[in-house]
C-alpha cells in the first residue's frame, strides 16, 4: 500500500546528499542512534540514544531526519517496525564516512 | 592584544566537538570553502564558495561557523587575514574524517 503509514518514503541511494547526511549527524541524539544501529537493526521503541530516554515525539522527529537524509531504513517487518543503517549503500556513496564519524572517539559527540 | 578584532577565539585541538564539526560542514556555501582550503591558506577576502558571489555579511558569518567549531583557523598576517584549515588537528581527532567529507565526490553537496 504504497502512501500508507506502514510505507515510508526513502531517498534512492544514488540521490543521497553529502550535506542532508552530515546535518542528520550532526546532533547527539541522532549520532548516537544511528551508532547504535552499527551492530544490527533494532526495533522502533528500541531507538534511544545512549544516555537518554526521549519523548516519542522527539524520537519519532530524529528517526524522520535521519531517513529523510538516507541514514537509516525505517521499514515493516511483520507486526514491528525495523530501523537499519544504510551502510552498505553510505559505504559505497561516501567512502569512509560512516567509519569515520561512528567510529570516532574522543570528543565524539 | 588578545581581545582585539584581530585576535579571535578558536577551540583548542583537543576541545573540538564533533557533532559541531559535522555542523560547520553541512551547508553547501561552508562545505565549498573548506574544500577550497584543501589546497592552502587563503585571504578572507577570497574565502567564497565556488558557485556563488556571497555578501560580505553571509561569508563572515560562515567563517565565523567553521572557526568556532574547529575546522578553520583565521589569523592575522601581516596586514591581511588567512584562513586556513586545521587539518592535521583534525586528522589526528577525528581520523579519516575530513578526507572522507572533503573528498567525497557524487552528491557531495
Amino acid at each position: 500500500m504504497p502512501g500508507s503509514p506502514r510505507h515510508l518514503e526513502h531517498p534512492d541511494a544514488d540521490r543521497i546528499v553529502l550535506t542532508d547526511v552530515l546535518l542528520a549527524l550532526s546532533d547527539p541524539a541522532r549520532l548516537s542512534i544511528a551508532r547504535q544501529l552499527l551492530t544490527g537493526p533494532l526495533e522502533v521503541a528500541a531507538c534511544q540514544p545512549v544516555d537518554g530516554d526521549l519523548p516519542k515525539s522527539t524520537l519519532s522527529h530524529h528517526l524522520k531526519t535521519l531517513r529523510e537524509a538516507g541514514v537509516i531504513r525505517n521499514e515493516p517487518a511483520g507486526r514491528q517496525r525495523l530501523v537499519r543503517l544504510r551502510r552498505d549503500e553510505l559505504d559505497a556513496r561516501f567512502p569512509g564516512l560512516l567509519t569515520a564519524v561512528l567510529g570516532a572517539g574522543p570528543g565524539s559527540t
